[in-house]
C-alpha cells in the first residue's frame, strides 16, 4: 500500500491556518490504500524569540526524510527583515536543491483582476530557485558610517542555468501552445544575462517544436498587463522571477490564488510546496485569509508525487468553486470545508 | 540675453523621428530672446558599425560643454546587445554622474490603460542612476563551457545612496501629498537593502512632514496594478527602478508617453532627457511613433534649466492634445506639429 510522509511547516501568521486547510483537502482527496503521515516543524518567528534558531541541523535531517514539505508562511514584523527569509525558507530552499521553483499563473472563470477586458491568462514561471542573486553572496564594510560600502553578488552557473532551462524546455513541450520565453535584462547584466541566452539557444536545439522568445525584464512586465496571453512557459532567474510572479500573481485573481512548488527533479531531496503570498500579520487569527493558494499547492504536491488525477480533482474544485462563489466574503475554513467537499464528493 | 547650449543623440532606430518633435515644440515654446544651441552627434548603431566606437572621448569632452542633452533611443538589433547600452547610454549616464534617473508617471486624460476602473495615477520614481547591479562590475569564467561561472556584482555606497535618498525626499516634501515610498528587497538583498533602508530612515528625520513607507520589489508590482494610486514619490536602486517605470509606463497609458530625465543635480554635468522607450526599430521610419514622451522629456528639459512655466505648458499641451485626439491614429509629424501650434499659441 502507498503512504505519503509529509512534513508540515506552518510558520508565521496566517501560515497555520492556511495550512490546516491545505491539510484537510488533501486528506478528502487521496485515495482510501494512501497512508498520509504528517509531521509537523515548528520553524518561524516563535521558535526564533524562543530559542534564537531559525533552522537547526537536526531539523533539516528530519525534513529530508519525507516525501514532500508543504509550508505556510514565513516572515513577522517582529523579526528583523531577512532573518528567517535568509535562515530558514531560503535555507530550505537551498539546501534542498530546489532549482525549479514552479508558479502556475491562470487566471480562473469569476475572479476579479485589475486589467481591464480579462484576457486569458495561463502561463508557467519557472523560477531558478537555487542562484543568482540570492546566493547571500555579498557584505558590508564600514557598516553604519558615511564610507559604508555594501554589496550583493548574483552567482550563476553554467550547471545550475542548464538544469533549470532544460526543465522548462520539457514542460514548453509538454504543453499544447509548446511556447517559451527567456526574461532576463542582457543588455545590461552582460556576463550572467550572455550566459543564460546562450544556454537557452543551445538547449533549444533538442528542442525544435518549442517556439522560443526573449525579453528584457523591464519589457516582460510590460506584456504582463497589457498582452499577458501571449506567455506559455517562461524561464528566468530568481530574482526576476520573484518579481514577476507577484505580478503575474496580482493579475490572475490575486495573491491569494498564487501556488507555487519549490522542486527538485532528481528526487535527491524533497520538494517544497507553498502559497506564493507572504504570513500577513495584519490579518492571521482573523478567519479572513484565504486558503486557495496552499490548496492549489497542495494540488502541485500531489502531482510532484505522481497523484495527478487528485491534484486534477483539486484544480476542478477550485474553478468549481470559484464560479460558484456568491458576493459574501467567506472565512478560511469555509473556504477550506467547500474545496474538502467538493474533491471529495 | 539667455542661452540653452543642447547636445543632441537622436540615436537608433525612431530616435531620430521622435528628437526631430522634441525640437520642434522646444523651439515654438522658448521665449523669443532664448537664444538654443543645438549639435548633434552621431553615435548609435551607425557609428559602431562604421567605427567601432561608442563613446569617444572627445565626444564625451565635447558633450559636457553644454547644458542639457536631449537623446532619442538607443539599440539596435544588429549590435550584440550590451555593446551600445554599455558603451554608450550607461557610459552617459555614469560619467555625467545622473544619480536621479527622474520618471514621472501620470494617468492622462484620454488614454487608455490596461487597468480597469481607471485609477487616478500620479507619481514620481526616483531611480538612482550611477550604483546597483548597472555598474558593470561582474566577469565569467570558463565562458561558453559547461563548467562557466557568471557573476554581476551590485555595489552601493552609502554616499550614493544618501544623496539620492535626500534629493527623493525634496521631491516628496514639495509635493502636496508629501508621501514618499522605498522599495528595495531588504529580506533577501540583506547588505544593500538593510543599508538602503538605514539611511532612508535616517535621512527623513531630517523631513517630519514626509510619510514614508517600505515597499518589496515584488510587492510594490502588485501595487502598481491593484493599487497604483497609493504612491507619491518612489524612491528605489537602479535595477528596481527600471522595471517598475516600465511597469509604471503600461499602467499609464503606455510607453509611448513615459518621459525621463537622467539628472545630475549638482550641475557640475549635464542632465540627460530621454524618452523611456527604446529604439523600436520594427517601426522606425515608418512615421508611426508617437513622440510624446520625447517632448515630455523636453518639459523635464525646461524645468531642470529654470524653465518651469514653458514645461508646464508642454505638460498641458500634451494633456489638452490626448484629450482632443480622435480616433484616427496620427503619424509622428503631425503629434509633433499639434503639440508646437498648442504650446506656441
Ligand atoms: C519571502 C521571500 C524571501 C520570498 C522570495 O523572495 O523568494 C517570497 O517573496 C517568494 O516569492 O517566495
Ligand atoms: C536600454 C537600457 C540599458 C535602459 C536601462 O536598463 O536603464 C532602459 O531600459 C531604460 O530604462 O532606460
Amino acid at each position: 500500500s502507498r503512504s505519503i510522509r509529509l512534513a508540515v511547516i506552518p510558520g508565521d501568521g496566517i501560515g497555520q491556518e492556511v495550512v490546516a486547510q491545505g491539510l484537510k483537502v488533501l486528506t478528502a482527496v487521496l485515495p482510501q490504500d494512501v497512508k498520509l503521515e504528517t509531521k509537523e516543524y515548528d520553524l518561524g518567528a516563535r521558535r526564533w524569540h524562543a530559542t534564537g534558531e531559525t533552522l537547526p541541523d537536526e531539523e533539516l535531517a528530519s525534513l529530508k526524510q519525507h516525501d514532500a514539505i508543504l509550508l505556510g508562511a514565513i516572515g513577522d514584523p517582529s523579526v528583523p527583515s531577512g532573518v528567517l527569509e535568509r535562515g530558514l525558507l531560503l535555507k530550505l530552499r537551498f539546501a534542498f536543491d530546489h532549482f525549479v521553483n514552479l508558479r502556475p499563473s491562470k487566471l480562473f472563470p469569476n475572479t476579479s483582476t485589475p486589467l481591464a477586458g480579462r484576457p486569458d491568462i495561463d502561463f508557467v514561471v519557472v523560477r531558478e530557485g537555487t542562484e543568482g542573486p540570492y546566493t547571500g553572496n555579498g557584505g558590508s564594510l564600514r557598516t553604519g558610517t558615511p564610507a559604508e560600502v555594501a554589496t550583493e553578488v548574483s552567482l550563476n552557473t553554467a550547471y545550475g542555468v542548464e538544469r533549470v532551462v532544460r526543465d522548462a524546455y520539457e514542460r514548453a513541450n509538454a504543453r499544447p501552445r509548446k511556447k517559451l520565453t527567456l526574461v532576463h535584462k542582457n543588455n545590461v547584466l552582460v556576463y550572467a544575462g550572455h550566459m543564460w541566452k546562450n544556454i537557452f539557444d543551445k538547449v533549444g536545439q533538442e528542442y525544435p517544436e518549442v517556439t522560443t522568445d526573449y525579453l528584457h525584464v523591464d519589457a516582460a512586465t510590460i506584456f504582463f498587463v497589457t498582452q499577458p496571453e501571449r506567455f506559455d512557459v517562461i524561464v528566468t532567474d530568481n530574482l526576476f522571477g520573484d518579481i514577476l510572479t507577484d505580478l503575474a500573481a496580482a493579475v490572475t485573481g490575486g495573491i491569494g490564488l498564487a501556488a507555487s512548488g519549490n522542486i527538485n527533479p532528481t528526487g535527491e531531496f524533497p520538494s517544497m510546496f507553498e502559497p506564493v503570498h507572504g504570513s500577513a500579520p495584519d490579518i492571521a487569527g482573523s478567519g479572513k485569509a484565504d486558503p486557495t493558494a496552499t490548496i492549489l499547492s497542495v494540488a502541485l504536491l500531489l502531482r510532484h508525487l505522481g497523484y495527478a488525477p487528485q491534484a486534477a480533482r483539486i484544480e476542478e474544485a477550485v474553478a468549481a468553486d470559484l464560479e460558484a462563489r456568491g458576493e459574501a466574503p467567506r472565512s478560511t475554513d469555509e473556504i477550506g470545508d467547500a474545496l474538502a467537499a467538493r474533491v471529495a464528493g
